[in-house]
Protein backbone atom coordinates (compact mmCIF):
# COMPACT_ATOMS: atom_id res chain seq x y z
CA UNK A 1 0.00 0.00 0.00
CA UNK A 2 2.24 2.78 -1.57
CA UNK A 3 0.49 6.20 -1.58
CA UNK A 4 2.36 9.88 -2.67
CA UNK A 5 2.58 10.89 0.90
CA UNK A 6 1.11 14.37 0.85
CA UNK A 7 2.46 16.86 3.59
CA UNK A 8 0.55 19.76 5.05
CA UNK A 9 1.96 22.86 7.51
CA UNK A 10 0.46 24.79 9.67
CA UNK A 11 3.09 27.86 10.76
CA UNK A 12 2.93 30.72 11.15
CA UNK A 13 5.70 32.98 9.40
CA UNK A 14 7.30 34.61 12.50
CA UNK A 15 7.08 31.45 14.64
CA UNK A 16 10.90 30.30 14.74
CA UNK A 17 9.89 26.73 15.02
CA UNK A 18 7.60 26.75 11.85
CA UNK A 19 10.39 28.78 10.14
CA UNK A 20 12.93 26.12 11.34
CA UNK A 21 10.59 22.70 9.74
CA UNK A 22 10.07 24.80 6.61
CA UNK A 23 13.68 25.28 6.19
CA UNK A 24 14.06 21.59 6.68
CA UNK A 25 11.33 21.16 3.87
CA UNK A 26 13.08 22.96 1.48
CA UNK A 27 16.35 21.47 2.56
CA UNK A 28 15.50 17.70 1.93
CA UNK A 29 12.72 18.71 -0.98
CA UNK A 30 9.77 17.65 0.12
CA UNK A 31 6.54 19.85 -0.84
CA UNK A 32 4.54 20.69 1.80
CA UNK A 33 0.85 22.74 1.53
CA UNK A 34 1.17 25.62 3.52
CA UNK A 35 -1.58 26.94 5.75
CA UNK A 36 -1.02 30.13 8.03
CA UNK A 37 -1.97 29.75 11.30
CA UNK A 38 -2.77 32.12 13.89
CA UNK A 39 -2.78 30.65 17.07
CA UNK A 40 -4.50 33.43 19.32
CA UNK A 41 -7.59 32.74 17.52
CA UNK A 42 -7.73 29.17 18.95
CA UNK A 43 -9.31 27.78 15.90
CA UNK A 44 -11.31 24.60 17.27
CA UNK A 45 -9.93 22.59 13.85
CA UNK A 46 -6.12 23.30 14.55
CA UNK A 47 -6.98 22.47 18.43
CA UNK A 48 -8.37 19.50 16.97
CA UNK A 49 -4.57 18.27 15.40
CA UNK A 50 -3.25 19.89 18.19
CA UNK A 51 -4.26 20.31 21.99
CA UNK A 52 -1.77 22.50 22.94
CA UNK A 53 -3.00 24.94 20.19
CA UNK A 54 0.76 25.52 18.90
CA UNK A 55 2.16 25.73 15.04
CA UNK A 56 4.04 24.26 13.91
CA UNK A 57 1.80 20.99 12.84
CA UNK A 58 2.67 18.71 9.98
CA UNK A 59 -0.32 16.90 8.73
CA UNK A 60 1.43 13.74 6.63
CA UNK A 61 -1.74 12.41 5.01
CA UNK A 62 -4.53 12.56 8.14
CA UNK A 63 -2.34 12.55 10.85
CA UNK A 64 -0.68 15.49 13.06
CA UNK A 65 2.89 15.41 13.96
CA UNK A 66 3.13 18.32 16.61
CA UNK A 67 5.74 20.41 17.59
CA UNK A 68 8.87 21.12 15.78
CA UNK A 69 11.17 19.09 18.28
CA UNK A 70 9.27 16.25 17.16
CA UNK A 71 8.61 17.10 13.49
CA UNK A 72 12.63 16.96 13.26
CA UNK A 73 12.90 13.67 14.44
CA UNK A 74 10.14 13.03 12.31
CA UNK A 75 11.66 13.79 8.90
CA UNK A 76 14.86 12.30 10.10
CA UNK A 77 13.75 8.83 10.85
CA UNK A 78 11.21 9.14 7.41
CA UNK A 79 13.67 11.16 5.16
CA UNK A 80 17.48 11.32 6.46
CA UNK A 81 18.54 8.47 5.68
CA UNK A 82 18.01 8.58 1.72
CA UNK A 83 19.72 11.79 2.26
CA UNK A 84 23.27 9.93 2.42
CA UNK A 85 25.71 13.30 2.67
CA UNK A 86 23.65 15.49 2.97
CA UNK A 87 21.91 14.04 6.46
CA UNK A 88 21.47 16.48 8.67
CA UNK A 89 22.20 14.33 12.09
CA UNK A 90 26.41 13.07 12.50
CA UNK A 91 26.90 9.19 12.53
CA UNK A 92 27.58 9.25 16.21
CA UNK A 93 25.51 9.27 19.17
CA UNK A 94 27.03 11.53 21.21
CA UNK A 95 27.41 14.01 18.52
CA UNK A 96 23.92 13.65 17.90
CA UNK A 97 23.02 14.36 21.34
CA UNK A 98 25.31 17.41 21.08
CA UNK A 99 23.30 18.59 18.04
CA UNK A 100 19.88 17.80 19.83
CA UNK A 101 21.12 19.65 22.69
CA UNK A 102 21.66 22.86 20.84
CA UNK A 103 18.44 22.29 18.64
CA UNK A 104 16.57 22.36 22.11
CA UNK A 105 18.66 25.59 23.40
CA UNK A 106 17.48 27.50 20.25
CA UNK A 107 14.18 26.55 19.78
CA UNK A 108 13.42 26.66 23.26
CA UNK A 109 15.81 28.61 25.57
CA UNK A 110 16.38 31.35 23.27
CA UNK A 111 12.61 31.54 21.73
CA UNK A 112 11.28 31.38 25.49
CA UNK A 113 14.35 34.03 26.17
CA UNK A 114 13.74 36.07 23.57
CA UNK A 115 12.05 35.93 20.28
CA UNK A 116 8.63 34.46 21.93
CA UNK A 117 8.05 37.59 23.93
CA UNK A 118 8.95 40.26 21.31
CA UNK A 119 7.10 38.38 18.75
CA UNK A 120 3.88 38.48 21.41
CA UNK A 121 3.96 41.83 22.36
CA UNK A 122 4.88 43.50 19.33
CA UNK A 123 2.57 41.00 16.50
CA UNK A 124 0.52 38.72 18.51
CA UNK A 125 -0.91 41.41 21.06
CA UNK A 126 -1.23 43.97 17.99
CA UNK A 127 -3.39 41.50 15.95
CA UNK A 128 -6.06 41.53 18.74
CA UNK A 129 -5.48 45.17 19.24
CA UNK A 130 -3.79 45.40 22.73
CA UNK A 131 -1.29 47.65 23.74
CA UNK A 132 2.84 46.20 24.02
CA UNK A 133 3.99 45.26 27.47
CA UNK A 134 7.21 47.72 27.75
CA UNK A 135 8.70 45.80 30.58
CA UNK A 136 8.64 42.28 28.91
CA UNK A 137 10.42 44.11 25.45
CA UNK A 138 12.74 45.32 27.70
CA UNK A 139 13.70 42.08 29.36
CA UNK A 140 13.92 40.40 26.29
CA UNK A 141 16.13 42.65 24.71
CA UNK A 142 18.15 42.72 27.58
CA UNK A 143 18.69 38.49 26.85
CA UNK A 144 19.42 39.14 22.88
CA UNK A 145 23.47 40.36 23.77
CA UNK A 146 24.43 36.63 25.75
CA UNK A 147 22.71 34.54 23.77
CA UNK A 148 24.11 36.12 20.42
CA UNK A 149 27.81 35.97 22.60
CA UNK A 150 27.61 32.74 23.16
CA UNK A 151 25.89 32.08 19.22
CA UNK A 152 29.07 34.03 17.90
CA UNK A 153 31.42 31.73 20.23
CA UNK A 154 29.91 28.81 18.50
CA UNK A 155 30.70 30.11 15.10
CA UNK A 156 34.05 30.65 16.16
CA UNK A 157 34.88 26.86 17.10
CA UNK A 158 33.66 25.43 14.50
CA UNK A 159 32.48 25.81 10.57
CA UNK A 160 28.83 24.86 11.75
CA UNK A 161 27.24 24.93 15.07
CA UNK A 162 27.14 21.17 16.26
CA UNK A 163 30.63 20.37 14.49
CA UNK A 164 32.53 19.89 11.15
CA UNK A 165 29.19 19.42 9.04
CA UNK A 166 25.77 21.30 8.43
CA UNK A 167 22.98 19.98 11.16
CA UNK A 168 20.03 20.57 12.27
CA UNK A 169 21.26 23.02 14.93
CA UNK A 170 22.19 25.03 12.12
CA UNK A 171 18.39 25.36 11.16
CA UNK A 172 17.31 25.82 14.28
CA UNK A 173 19.43 28.58 15.30
CA UNK A 174 18.90 30.48 11.90
CA UNK A 175 15.82 30.34 12.23
CA UNK A 176 15.53 31.96 15.59
CA UNK A 177 18.25 34.51 14.29
CA UNK A 178 16.16 35.42 11.53
CA UNK A 179 13.39 36.37 13.23
CA UNK A 180 15.29 39.02 15.16
CA UNK A 181 16.71 39.94 12.43
CA UNK A 182 13.83 40.47 10.88
CA UNK A 183 12.25 42.72 13.48
CA UNK A 184 15.80 44.69 13.36
CA UNK A 185 17.27 43.54 16.74
CA UNK A 186 20.20 42.48 15.42
CA UNK A 187 23.91 44.82 15.92
CA UNK A 188 25.68 42.43 13.19
CA UNK A 189 29.22 44.28 14.04
CA UNK A 190 29.06 42.61 17.66
CA UNK A 191 28.69 39.47 16.58
CA UNK A 192 31.13 39.27 13.32
CA UNK A 193 31.77 35.03 13.25
CA UNK A 194 28.13 34.61 14.07
CA UNK A 195 27.16 37.14 11.21
CA UNK A 196 29.71 34.84 8.67
CA UNK A 197 28.17 31.89 9.83
CA UNK A 198 24.62 33.15 9.43
CA UNK A 199 25.52 34.63 6.19
CA UNK A 200 26.48 30.88 4.78
CA UNK A 201 23.08 29.69 5.75
CA UNK A 202 21.78 32.69 4.86
CA UNK A 203 22.95 31.78 0.84
CA UNK A 204 21.01 28.52 0.80
CA UNK A 205 18.16 28.15 -1.61
CA UNK A 206 16.15 26.55 1.24
CA UNK A 207 15.99 30.15 2.94
CA UNK A 208 14.71 31.83 -0.18
CA UNK A 209 11.02 31.60 0.66
CA UNK A 210 11.49 32.54 4.63
CA UNK A 211 13.58 35.68 3.52
CA UNK A 212 10.48 36.72 0.88
CA UNK A 213 7.83 36.54 3.87
CA UNK A 214 6.69 39.63 5.09
CA UNK A 215 3.50 40.49 7.66
CA UNK A 216 2.25 43.69 8.06
CA UNK A 217 2.73 44.88 11.59
CA UNK A 218 6.55 44.76 11.13
CA UNK A 219 8.90 45.97 8.01
CA UNK A 220 12.38 44.31 7.87
CA UNK A 221 15.82 46.23 7.85
CA UNK A 222 17.37 46.96 4.65
CA UNK A 223 20.00 44.33 5.60
CA UNK A 224 16.98 41.78 5.98
CA UNK A 225 17.32 39.66 2.64
CA UNK A 226 20.58 40.89 1.52
CA UNK A 227 22.77 38.05 1.16
CA UNK A 228 25.92 40.20 1.81
CA UNK A 229 24.77 42.73 4.67
CA UNK B 1 38.74 0.80 21.63
CA UNK B 2 35.99 -0.64 23.89
CA UNK B 3 35.67 0.43 27.19
CA UNK B 4 33.46 0.16 30.10
CA UNK B 5 31.33 2.79 30.39
CA UNK B 6 30.60 4.93 33.47
CA UNK B 7 27.38 6.70 33.97
CA UNK B 8 27.11 9.50 36.14
CA UNK B 9 23.62 11.38 36.59
CA UNK B 10 23.33 14.83 37.85
CA UNK B 11 19.96 14.97 39.29
CA UNK B 12 16.99 16.42 41.89
CA UNK B 13 14.90 14.37 43.54
CA UNK B 14 11.85 16.71 43.02
CA UNK B 15 13.03 17.19 39.37
CA UNK B 16 10.13 15.56 37.27
CA UNK B 17 12.60 15.34 34.54
CA UNK B 18 15.74 13.95 36.83
CA UNK B 19 12.95 11.17 37.37
CA UNK B 20 12.07 10.44 34.10
CA UNK B 21 15.83 9.38 33.42
CA UNK B 22 16.09 7.74 36.38
CA UNK B 23 13.03 5.87 35.36
CA UNK B 24 14.68 4.93 32.13
CA UNK B 25 18.13 3.80 33.21
CA UNK B 26 16.16 1.65 36.01
CA UNK B 27 14.27 0.10 32.94
CA UNK B 28 17.13 -0.33 30.87
CA UNK B 29 19.43 -1.92 34.04
CA UNK B 30 21.99 0.64 33.35
CA UNK B 31 24.19 1.44 36.55
CA UNK B 32 24.69 5.07 36.89
CA UNK B 33 26.55 7.25 40.02
CA UNK B 34 23.69 9.82 41.24
CA UNK B 35 24.67 13.17 42.19
CA UNK B 36 22.18 15.61 43.66
CA UNK B 37 22.39 18.57 41.95
CA UNK B 38 20.66 22.36 43.82
CA UNK B 39 20.47 24.31 40.26
CA UNK B 40 19.65 27.43 42.28
CA UNK B 41 23.17 26.92 43.66
CA UNK B 42 24.26 27.92 40.11
CA UNK B 43 27.39 25.76 40.69
CA UNK B 44 30.63 26.91 38.29
CA UNK B 45 31.63 22.98 37.54
CA UNK B 46 28.11 22.14 36.90
CA UNK B 47 27.32 25.00 34.36
CA UNK B 48 30.63 23.60 32.64
CA UNK B 49 28.99 20.46 31.85
CA UNK B 50 25.39 22.29 30.85
CA UNK B 51 25.54 25.80 30.48
CA UNK B 52 21.48 26.34 30.92
CA UNK B 53 22.59 25.40 34.67
CA UNK B 54 19.56 22.86 34.72
CA UNK B 55 19.40 19.25 35.50
CA UNK B 56 19.58 16.33 34.33
CA UNK B 57 22.79 15.91 33.32
CA UNK B 58 24.19 12.48 32.30
CA UNK B 59 27.97 12.26 32.15
CA UNK B 60 28.91 9.14 30.06
CA UNK B 61 32.90 8.98 30.54
CA UNK B 62 33.72 13.07 30.07
CA UNK B 63 30.93 14.05 27.76
CA UNK B 64 27.80 15.55 29.34
CA UNK B 65 24.15 15.14 27.56
CA UNK B 66 22.38 17.82 29.13
CA UNK B 67 18.44 17.19 29.24
CA UNK B 68 15.80 14.78 29.42
CA UNK B 69 14.82 14.83 26.10
CA UNK B 70 17.90 14.87 24.39
CA UNK B 71 18.94 12.02 26.88
CA UNK B 72 16.14 9.92 25.74
CA UNK B 73 17.02 9.72 23.06
CA UNK B 74 20.82 8.98 23.53
CA UNK B 75 19.59 6.58 25.55
CA UNK B 76 17.22 4.88 23.34
CA UNK B 77 19.56 5.12 20.19
CA UNK B 78 22.68 3.55 22.19
CA UNK B 79 20.73 0.97 24.37
CA UNK B 80 17.07 0.37 23.17
CA UNK B 81 18.33 -1.79 19.94
CA UNK B 82 19.47 -4.10 22.13
CA UNK B 83 16.44 -4.34 24.54
CA UNK B 84 14.72 -6.30 21.82
CA UNK B 85 10.66 -6.28 22.72
CA UNK B 86 11.32 -4.50 25.89
CA UNK B 87 12.48 -1.26 23.76
CA UNK B 88 10.44 1.79 24.87
CA UNK B 89 9.51 3.22 21.61
CA UNK B 90 6.83 1.68 18.66
CA UNK B 91 8.48 0.29 15.32
CA UNK B 92 6.55 3.33 13.10
CA UNK B 93 7.61 6.10 12.82
CA UNK B 94 4.10 8.31 13.12
CA UNK B 95 3.54 6.05 16.19
CA UNK B 96 7.02 7.01 17.81
CA UNK B 97 6.12 10.94 16.84
CA UNK B 98 2.98 10.52 19.23
CA UNK B 99 4.80 8.78 22.03
CA UNK B 100 7.75 11.89 21.58
CA UNK B 101 4.55 14.48 21.48
CA UNK B 102 3.28 12.95 24.80
CA UNK B 103 6.80 13.33 26.29
CA UNK B 104 7.74 16.39 25.41
CA UNK B 105 3.58 17.58 26.57
CA UNK B 106 4.54 15.83 29.92
CA UNK B 107 8.26 16.80 30.42
CA UNK B 108 7.95 20.71 29.18
CA UNK B 109 4.07 21.86 28.93
CA UNK B 110 2.36 19.81 32.01
CA UNK B 111 5.91 20.96 33.90
CA UNK B 112 5.54 24.24 32.85
CA UNK B 113 2.07 24.85 33.71
CA UNK B 114 2.30 23.30 37.09
CA UNK B 115 5.12 21.05 38.58
CA UNK B 116 7.75 23.85 38.34
CA UNK B 117 5.91 26.47 39.85
CA UNK B 118 4.74 24.23 42.82
CA UNK B 119 8.44 22.87 43.66
CA UNK B 120 9.98 26.30 42.65
CA UNK B 121 8.18 28.01 45.12
CA UNK B 122 7.86 25.28 47.91
CA UNK B 123 11.15 23.81 47.94
CA UNK B 124 13.58 25.87 46.15
CA UNK B 125 12.70 29.08 47.75
CA UNK B 126 12.30 27.89 50.71
CA UNK B 127 16.22 26.64 50.59
CA UNK B 128 16.87 29.93 49.69
CA UNK B 129 15.16 31.50 52.48
CA UNK B 130 12.76 33.46 50.28
CA UNK B 131 8.54 33.11 51.29
CA UNK B 132 6.81 31.40 48.46
CA UNK B 133 4.18 33.26 46.03
CA UNK B 134 0.62 32.50 47.03
CA UNK B 135 -0.55 33.28 43.79
CA UNK B 136 2.07 31.34 41.51
CA UNK B 137 0.79 28.69 43.65
CA UNK B 138 -3.10 29.33 43.19
CA UNK B 139 -2.63 29.36 39.40
CA UNK B 140 -0.69 25.92 38.74
CA UNK B 141 -3.04 23.93 41.28
CA UNK B 142 -5.98 25.55 39.00
CA UNK B 143 -4.26 24.46 36.23
CA UNK B 144 -3.93 20.54 37.70
CA UNK B 145 -7.58 19.23 36.91
CA UNK B 146 -7.80 19.99 33.38
CA UNK B 147 -3.84 18.18 33.07
CA UNK B 148 -5.00 15.19 34.72
CA UNK B 149 -8.35 14.93 33.17
CA UNK B 150 -6.09 14.66 29.68
CA UNK B 151 -4.13 12.18 31.05
CA UNK B 152 -7.29 10.17 32.59
CA UNK B 153 -8.21 10.33 29.07
CA UNK B 154 -5.54 9.08 27.79
CA UNK B 155 -5.66 5.82 30.16
CA UNK B 156 -9.33 5.48 29.26
CA UNK B 157 -8.43 4.50 25.49
CA UNK B 158 -5.43 2.47 25.38
CA UNK B 159 -3.62 0.41 27.98
CA UNK B 160 -0.64 2.78 28.14
CA UNK B 161 -0.58 6.15 26.83
CA UNK B 162 1.05 5.74 23.51
CA UNK B 163 -0.84 2.84 22.84
CA UNK B 164 -0.89 -0.84 22.96
CA UNK B 165 2.60 -0.94 24.41
CA UNK B 166 4.32 0.72 27.32
CA UNK B 167 6.89 3.93 25.94
CA UNK B 168 8.88 6.13 26.63
CA UNK B 169 5.71 8.25 27.23
CA UNK B 170 4.26 6.53 29.91
CA UNK B 171 7.98 7.12 32.11
CA UNK B 172 7.33 10.68 31.24
CA UNK B 173 4.29 11.12 32.25
CA UNK B 174 4.22 8.99 35.11
CA UNK B 175 7.78 11.06 36.90
CA UNK B 176 5.51 14.03 36.52
CA UNK B 177 2.78 12.75 38.54
CA UNK B 178 5.12 11.38 41.33
CA UNK B 179 6.55 14.91 41.70
CA UNK B 180 2.87 16.00 42.49
CA UNK B 181 1.42 12.76 44.48
CA UNK B 182 4.84 13.69 46.62
CA UNK B 183 3.35 17.04 47.72
CA UNK B 184 -0.27 15.62 47.99
CA UNK B 185 -1.77 17.61 45.02
CA UNK B 186 -4.09 14.66 43.37
CA UNK B 187 -7.34 13.61 44.12
CA UNK B 188 -7.29 10.54 42.40
CA UNK B 189 -10.71 9.34 43.09
CA UNK B 190 -11.49 11.97 40.11
CA UNK B 191 -8.91 10.24 37.96
CA UNK B 192 -9.90 6.50 38.15
CA UNK B 193 -8.22 5.09 35.15
CA UNK B 194 -5.38 7.79 35.37
CA UNK B 195 -5.04 5.88 38.45
CA UNK B 196 -4.90 2.25 37.08
CA UNK B 197 -2.64 3.07 34.98
CA UNK B 198 -0.01 4.50 37.70
CA UNK B 199 -0.98 2.03 40.08
CA UNK B 200 0.41 -0.65 37.02
CA UNK B 201 3.92 1.93 36.45
CA UNK B 202 4.26 2.60 40.45
CA UNK B 203 4.62 -1.30 41.07
CA UNK B 204 7.25 -1.67 38.44
CA UNK B 205 11.03 -2.66 40.03
CA UNK B 206 12.35 0.98 38.53
CA UNK B 207 9.72 2.94 40.50
CA UNK B 208 11.11 1.54 44.19
CA UNK B 209 14.18 4.15 44.57
CA UNK B 210 11.56 7.08 43.36
CA UNK B 211 9.23 6.65 45.79
CA UNK B 212 11.46 5.80 48.68
CA UNK B 213 13.48 9.68 47.98
CA UNK B 214 12.49 12.14 50.25
CA UNK B 215 13.47 15.65 50.96
CA UNK B 216 13.23 17.54 54.17
CA UNK B 217 10.91 20.60 52.74
CA UNK B 218 7.62 18.56 52.78
CA UNK B 219 6.53 15.17 53.87
CA UNK B 220 4.30 13.11 51.49
CA UNK B 221 1.18 12.09 51.97
CA UNK B 222 0.52 8.03 53.13
CA UNK B 223 -0.80 6.56 50.21
CA UNK B 224 2.29 8.04 48.43
CA UNK B 225 4.51 5.12 48.42
CA UNK B 226 1.32 2.77 48.77
CA UNK B 227 0.88 0.69 45.59
CA UNK B 228 -1.96 -0.36 46.29
CA UNK B 229 -3.53 3.45 47.04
Amino acid sequence: MKEDVKFTLFHHPLSSASRYVRLLLNEYQIAAHLIKEYEWQKRKEFLALNLAGTVPVLLTNETPVCGALVIYEFLDETQGPLKNHSRLFPQNPLARAHVRHLSEWFLIKFENDITRHLVKERVYKQEGGAAPDANIIRKAIANIRPHMEYLNWLSTNHNWLGGASLSYADFAAAATVSVLDYMGELQWPLYPMAKEWYARLKSRPSFRSILSDSIHEITPPIHYTNLDF
